[in-house]
């Protein structure tokens, strides 16, 4: 019985997923009509019943309206309208970064236990495969225990290196599993790479807005950093990276060009390309966190920009912290030029990471669990990064901005006017509602009416509830 | 059957054990009767052949002899007359340190699979409570699955700092759960607090020899060594910490003085009491690495040097590495003064550790589990110490110096005259045996003549034999 319930309701997902893909896509434009719900039965292999819930799902969300006595159509007013984020335009000048405050800022907001957080980029525990993964815990520490207990390679374990090696070259990457650097978590790989490659007072290129750990990064190593514009859909603007690269010593760019956190973008293949030739030609290192690409919502995952390089100038750096297990720490990073320097420097600081979690992931990987969980992780966020859209287009101020990633779980959200983010986050924290205001993600003070959204929990009436509180500050700041 | 093998065999460890603790604290002396069979056997409620086993043991190692028709005696040529090492008299000068290939060598070392490895200082897997810590973590996983994937606090998990506060208020240090961060190991709280308290150029204090790890930290964060004049028993010369510090614009000393890695060094209460008037005088920070306290073979475990402080100047760093599992990757520092920015820091560079390990560590921390662990552990050590100390005395050349550590499990040997430890390690590692040259720890370019030996293993007789070949490569080199 309650196999069969969760059965049809993942087909009845299945349905609402089919015909959300087909309205983006634009095979289904806004007033066409649905197939009927005896042909969508049929097609599917579904009940009637099911594709019913499917399409009374989708009128609710918004997306078609039901038309007594003549079906399903399209909606004309879809929130699909709500435009996209301005494209950034800061001033790209060298600045020293000052965070001051920041990391006590996120540790309190990760301590406190809202109602409807929306701050941190984590997921929430019924989109993890915790079971699973535990009973894989249990199968290694039976294995191996002293294996558990023994330091692991400084380097990590080499059949994880292996299997990252076979993923990487999925993505069009051929990786030597020696290349490899196991980490604690991304955060180590970037502060591996960045410290690396860069020397105190360099100056290092990042999108605007950046994720502010890179920023925690480059103030850590006393470096500064120079914001290039960027566009929501195709992010950093490869032609004023070009510019500026050409008057500034600009040692390394630091970008997140798969589902950029916080803005959502994702570069067009041709950029990667050209920003790899014009990286290369003037020898600025690029390290890319590409800890979002497994969670795209199209049909292939976008590829590094390592994919684009030869010669050996791409770090790319990942974990399975937003896919998989952030408590586990297992991340990585896939360099050539510099990697004994990062590992020696991975040595001297912290000499290994944590074994059984390592040897988890091996597992995981190797049985398939983790492709499966990816296939049903990243249907379920569209399906989250949607509604949590369309929400916020129903109920924030008309101007509002949203970004429309194509992969990842944050919306950056600009609100019309001068509003100040800061005071709207001062009185939604008081309502149990968080969220990230814009202004951590840049050096230039700008963003002060921007917002990160994370849509890394399941969509319950709370959160619904709470956005409708959240719009209602939004619209008393206004 | 296997049972009462293993149970016979402890208890003749155990009559090994008590007749070299009386034969070392001095109660038999050279030339002292033993108990006789019968009367041993009915004290210790063992049988006769059991204590027999152990005075046969005692005599295959040198600290008795068996006289017909008299009994059981005393050795009057022990090896405790091997004589300590001499005292260091490193150059107290600021220099910086170059410590190139080192991380290399390191894990060179910790993935070569020799025969006898007597390099790094680690704990064979018999040693360690495998099974009970795999149960644990079962017993963790299945309980809290969803706690297990998620991020851990950045500062580590509340009850473990509570947990290690309550072992601190029993080593005479009343410490706040809040003054506790849970670290990647040992090494990141050292990586933390060194980085947290000085600044590019500063001059740091070390003992001479100094772990090279200490060394390499310095290294990497750009500062500069002073290495102390230090004793083999009594570890840091304070009164030569006192001049340096005079003269020298010192901001930090970073120290081992609970069973120094190499030296084997304890510095007595008054010595500590007075460091800490001293460094407190003249504000230099105090970082302690108290990771060996645990593994004392006296009675009482030795006062860590924050108990003799009041003023929030000495920082403890210590971890689970050296006596439960390096693999769970669960280290802790215990800070007042500079405690927000370490917070900050370990944010920025890893975020969190690895969930499960601590919440193992706490469950075998709170069923007493670990404590059980520590009073088999120390006891087994003591064991394995003494009688390498004493197969190395009894093979190496006249005139070799060696250590007598009163806890852990590393031996620092000196050699008889200009002998280059290097070529030793070189041929010896060509037979399967590793340790550590001296020279690796220090600065100075000094040690050349010393080498570093683990006493990790259990004692076999392939170690018994290993020693007997490296002896012969020490004589063939002297």
């Amino acid at each position: 019985m309650s196999l069969l319930n969760s059965g049809s309701r993942f087909l009845y997902d299945q349905v609402f997923d089919l015909v959300v893909g087909q309205i983006r896509a634009g095979s289904l434009q806004p007033g066409d009509r649905l197939p009927s719900l005896r042909r969508m039965s049929s097609q599917l292999k579904v009940s009637v019943a099911t594709v019913m819930q499917g399409y009374v799902s989708l009128e609710q969300e918004g997306f078609i309206d039901a038309k007594p006595q003549s079906g399903y159509y399209v909606r004309l007013d879809s929130h699909d309208h709500t435009e996209l984020p301005n494209p950034t335009t800061p001033q790209s000048i060298a600045r020293d970064v000052r965070l001051e405050g920041l990391s006590q800022q996120m540790m309190a907001l990760a301590r406190s236990n809202l109602a409807v957080p929306l701050a941190l980029a984590n997921l929430a525990a019924e989109l993890l495969p915790g079971k699973a993964l535990c009973r894989i815990l249990h199968r290694v520490a039976n294995r191996d225990s002293a294996r558990v207990l023994d330091y692991m390679d400084c380097q990590g374990d080499a059949e994880l290196r292996r299997q990252i090696a076979y993923r990487a070259s999925k993505q069009g990457v051929l990786v030597d599993p020696e290349q490899i650097i196991i980490t604690n978590g991304a955060t180590e790989a970037l502060a591996l790479s960045l410290r690396s490659l860069t020397k105190l007072g360099d100056t290092v290129a990042v999108e605007s807005p950046a994720y502010f750990s890179l920023l925690q990064l480059i103030e850590e190593f006393g470096l500064k950093a120079v914001e290039i514009p960027s566009h929501p859909r195709d992010g950093l603007d490869v032609d004023q990276f070009e510019k500026v690269i050409k008057r500034l010593n600009v040692k390394a760019l630091v970008c997140i060009s798969n589902f950029n956190n916080p803005y959502g973008s994702l570069m067009p293949d041709k950029a990667k390309q050209r920003l790899v030739e014009l990286a290369n030609a003037r020898d600025v290192r690029i390290i890319e966190d590409d800890i979002y690409g497994d969670l795209h919502f199209g049909t292939h995952r976008p590829r590094p920009i390592s994919s684009f390089d030869q010669s050996g100038n791409v770090v790319t750096c990942s974990s399975f912290s937003k896919t998989l297990a952030p408590g586990f720490r297992v991340g990585w990073l896939i360099a050539d030029r510099g990697r004994a320097e990062m590992l020696s420097r991975k040595y001297t600081v912290s000499i290994a990471n944590s074994s059984i979690t390592q040897m988890a992931v091996i597992e995981f990987l190797a049985n398939g669990g983790y492709d499966r969980h990816l296939r049903n992780l990243r249907r379920r966020l569209q399906i989250h990064v949607m509604r949590m859209r369309n929400e916020l287009a129903k109920t924030f101020p008309t101007g509002t901005r949203i970004s429309e990633p194509q992969g990842g779980f944050v919306l950056w959200v600009e609100l019309p006017g001068n509003v100040d983010v800061n005071k709207i986050l001062e009185r939604s924290l008081a309502q149990g509602i968080s969220f990230l205001p814009g202004s951590l993600f840049t050096a230039t003070g700008k963003y002060q009416n921007c917002m990160r959204i994370s849509c890394g929990n399941s969509w319950t009436s709370e959160i619904q509830a709470g956005i409708s509180r959240l719009a209602k500050t939004v619209l008393g700041c206004c």
